[in-house]
């Protein structure tokens, strides 16, 4: 069983690119000044790094939240490092977990991040093929 | 050799989620109705889709400008299969290049494709890994 998704990328001068969906939601693209461009959107490699950082948070706000815990605050730090010659693809990622909230334990966060990472995010699931993928998590308890 | 990109990813409420680059450059993210978001924005996987599009896009272009081409409209048609079961990754990516011009070649295009895709592009040389992508073109003169 498979979906298709659709996408349409739109040229817009320069390097600077619009990417639409079937529902006409957009994200731009546009290069560093160093790579020819203006610099008023992210890169597309940008653009990856933070799209597994939010598909992974997806997963693991949607399961701290089945598991009753109140999270008030929620962020990610990714860092990535990246290969000098072309093609400049990440040789690794890290994503640091910050998580705060009134009830949320460190055990939780732990097996949320894991469940997200090792079966549901679909990002990671494709990245991990090319790049290793590493993580870590500070819990900030308030209230 | 290898430079060090970092994002910033912060919780919006409920899926929504905003990174920030260094330089302030900002992407929001939002999962689709039926994954319990608002879609107020692409998902994570559709901007995977567009950022390996616009990866692709931005050496294609480059090349057809080194090259003198004079191009003058330009898109490319991502679309991806994805799987029912999590992990949901892509199983297949095609991408369509359409491009526009006065003096543009089939050949000139066919061979900035095979270039940005074999060597440049970034997003390309990690999806690689763990989806067979496939590309086609259409070349229309103008003028």
């Amino acid at each position: 069983m498979s979906t298709t998704k659709k996408m349409v990328v739109e040229w817009k001068g320069n390097l600077r690119l619009e990417a639409k969906n079937e529902k006409g939601l957009t994200v731009k693209f546009d290069a560093p000044k160093d790579h020819g461009g203006e610099e008023t959107a992210l890169s597309p490699m940008e653009n990856v790094l933070a799209s597994l950082a939010s598909c992974s948070s997806f997963h693991v706000l949607t399961i701290l939240k089945k598991k009753r815990l109140n999270v008030t605050d929620y962020s990610v730090e990714a860092t990535a490092e990246r290969r000098e010659d072309p093609p400049r693809v990440f040789t690794k990622i890290h994503l640091k977990y910050i998580v705060k909230g009134t009830n949320v334990t460190s055990e939780a966060v732990e097996s949320a991040i894991k469940l997200s990472e090792e079966k549901y995010c679909s990002v990671g699931g494709m990245l991990k093929q090319a790049v290793p993928i590493t993580s870590s998590f500070e819990v900030v308890k308030q209230g």
